[in-house]
């Protein structure tokens, strides 16, 4: 069994927004060498999702107004958690659309779907923030 | 370490619908021959999901009524992403429901607790699509 | 290729909670002494979840009524699924939190950032119930 770690950088200038990372991800499993097995890709922060979707900017926008229903920022008072934070919000909108994905490695690619894409999905930006790919196989 | 990797079909005559797959992933797992490792079902589609529940017809019927609560698919005209499409919800229903399931493999079998069944979740049916079947171990 | 598997068990009194279950998972990676793979923890309960998230008592606070405006379990009636059962609200529940977690292990620890922590989601408790921790790699 062979491996590989490495992390991604994020500095989003925004609170929010969904980034394609799929060629970076790309780029990690060409130097890896490994053909065959799994790939997991994970943010390395609570208030953050790595997911698979569309790459259609008007799904994000969408996305983006219906998180903000489900689990609104403001009013900031709302939350608990607010107590010298801001971001209980971006902790909800994370579980919605995940931690992680995990990704089958076949011939040396992302096992994937006519539209699979990987994204990024900041929730409270605005510093620097990190995202884990580590693979395992052959 | 050994690989094993199948796509399964599927061609939903509705929009919605929830397939019980444990089964078929019980084949793959069988014909695989590996005993002990990990087994990744996903969705290839993105407004498909593949989820471990309960295989009990009257949560299903709960289920759809709660995610069209959630992610309501009329007004079609309510998402910026239905431009000559109409699935917009299905794209957020399967961020809730999930794309993938990573389920354990012990003594050759699926390393499930009693109720565990796992699903295809369809939300923009009347097409073939596609969930992938991938197992690493020995 | 290496492999453990183990059971972790919950009773928890009340009908929902959120547990760290993280020294735990860790004593298991401690005593399988896999040191490079991935990790997988999942409830083997189809009304429990496995997440991770932040250890912070508001947040779990503002998880916990986050999840019953989304999700309610009163009226107990206005589920289909609830035939001689109560809880079709946290199989609900347990689809946005997640049913596991897949971690990196490098260098013989979970590879986590600063403020991950592994969560176990209880949304039916008053029982006992089991969350599986299966490891491979080397």
């Amino acid at each position: 069994m062979r491996s590989y770690r490495k992390e991604l950088f994020f500095q989003i200038p925004t609170r929010r927004a969904f980034i394609n990372i799929t060629q970076e991800v790309e780029a990690c499993l060409m130097e890896s060498g490994i053909r065959d097995g799994l790939i997991l890709i994970n943010a390395m922060h609570i208030t953050a999702s790595v997911f698979i979707n569309d790459d259609e900017s008007g799904l994000h926008h969408d996305y983006d107004k219906w998180l903000e229903k489900l689990a609104p920022h403001e009013p900031v008072s709302q939350y608990r958690h607010n107590v010298g934070e801001d971001n209980a919000d971006a902790h909800m909108k994370r579980q919605i659309m995940g931690r992680e994905a995990v990704v089958a490695i076949s011939d040396g690619k992302l096992d994937f779907g006519t539209w699979e894409q990987i994204f990024y999905g900041e929730f409270d930006g605005r510093r620097r923030k990190r995202v884990l790919v580590k693979i395992i196989g052959e």
